[in-house]
């Protein structure tokens, strides 16, 4: 299960640096694109729906990330956003698996609201590896290598060690289903931790960048149903790099495929956000 | 009631240009100190609660805003969130007038969330005549002047011309009542504009800022009940300058003092958004 053509283990800083290293300049390449997109929508808006532009753009970066990876590592795997709405299959294998969000915030990106992020992921025999997510309009970059900490712009992250829930910042995003029963599932979540007197929730309209806001300590958890692999591949690195624990909403382990998650910056936070929530069904990633 | 000392009238960029200024260098310093405190909240975090330490820094800045605006227009009169909480009437008369939030966002602040600013806003015979506001983390500059335009960072801002709800970015705020019956108000109002499938619902934790997001066109729409005129003072202007609509969530007129708004790109818009909403009663900032 070796990528082929690189000795990756020779190098110096670890046996997947090369790929990482592809990663951060991927994410800053499509970082560019984004936001050069985002202005000029301004200016074609008008012309033709926001829907078709954002996909425009969406496939744009995620056709640029995955064709530059294939040609470096050609016998890696890819799971990507874009490519998994046309079709194909969403496995995790044994085998070095990109995990991709070209971008993560789409419905921001469609309004030019400024929270916009590119996401990559890679996970070897199912572990991930590192993670690299870039903030498009701020410009900070985080990443997270497995063992080797996690980072925004060269400062190290460090979760927050908050263990009551009446002092915490929770965020959490809508999701994409708007039927009235799932609706108010969303509502009565958000109500329980209201009551229980959390500091606020807020809602940001991106999972990975609300993620990294929790890798740097700025919020205390952050739940979320009806989320993807994509969404949570990257970020998932960065916060347990940065101290902190990703779980599954059931307060078990972590199930990448299974579009849902609690994580927060200690154990303690994470199981009374589980405990508090209702599940939202949101079906597998790896059975649609 | 012309302001003692200085002719304002006499200068070229308007009656008010030598205060305008005034504000924003005063915004500019004070987001400085603000910045400055994020950093070191987190050495000091486990030392003392979070809420001293945010009044303390709230003190801090308006006490700098105040002195220093008193010292250059002695006969002015201040409206301030933190004078306010102290006792000091919130009363607006015909006299020149600043008000002031020294730190929007105080629970991100607390949290080192990086959504926080500066908020001065400048009315005349009731009239409001500029605001200032200042995006301390990302040190983003919105200003309006009567009659002179909106601008961020020296850009000119525009508003979104977006009619359809079912297009829209509606940005809100939770409030600071957290009573059953006021959630369930809030959450309810959250559910009937999800309903009416608006693109999605943003809560960012700082008035201002969803302001300053809707006037320069990321956001079709804002709501809130609770919030207080240094929320709404400098907004305004900033929103109006930029082609948009600032009115009551009755869908009359604007009432600074009535601790509730609409705003929107369009009239259309904000008439759509008055008419989903439910009220919930905060008083009035001038009858406390």
């Amino acid at each position: 299960m070796k990528p082929g053509g690189v000795d990756e283990a020779a190098l110096a800083g670890g046996p997947w640096e090369e790929c990482f290293e592809a990663a951060v300049q991927l994410a800053l390449q499509a970082g560019q694109i984004i936001r050069k997109a985002l202005t000029e929508e301004k200016r074609v808006s008008t012309k033709t729906s926001a829907v078709d532009l954002v996909t425009e753009t969406d496939h744009l970066v995620e056709n640029l990330i995955i064709s530059e990876l294939r040609k470096r590592f050609p016998s890696h795997r890819f799971i990507a956003e874009e490519a998994t709405a046309s079709g194909a299959k969403c496995v995790l294998t044994p085998s070095p698996t990109w995990i991709i969000d070209p971008i993560d915030g789409t419905c921001n990106f469609v309004h030019r609201f400024p929270t916009v992020a590119v996401s990559i992921g890679f996970a070897v025999h199912q572990e991930l590896e590192f993670g690299v997510i870039y903030h498009c309009t701020e410009e900070r970059l985080y990443t997270g290598q497995r063992g080797r900490g996690a980072f925004c712009n060269g400062q190290q992250l460090t979760v927050s060690r908050e263990t009551d829930l009446s002092k915490a910042l929770v965020l959490t995003e809508i999701g994409p289903k708007r039927d009235p029963a799932t609706l108010r599932l969303f509502l009565s979540n958000m109500e329980h931790l209201l009551h229980a007197k959390a500091h606020g929730v807020r809602v940001i309209g991106s999972s990975t960048l609300a993620l990294c806001h929790l890798a740097s300590g700025a919020a205390d958890a952050y739940y979320q149903f009806g989320l993807h692999c994509w969404d949570l591949a990257a970020a998932t690195v960065i916060i347990r790099e940065a101290g902190g624990i990703v779980m599954d909403t059931s307060g078990g382990p972590l199930d990448l495929m299974s579009c849902r998650v609690v994580a927060a910056g200690t154990r303690e936070m994470a199981m009374l956000i589980a405990q508090a929530l209702q599940t939202i069904d949101y079906g597998r990633d790896d059975e649609n």
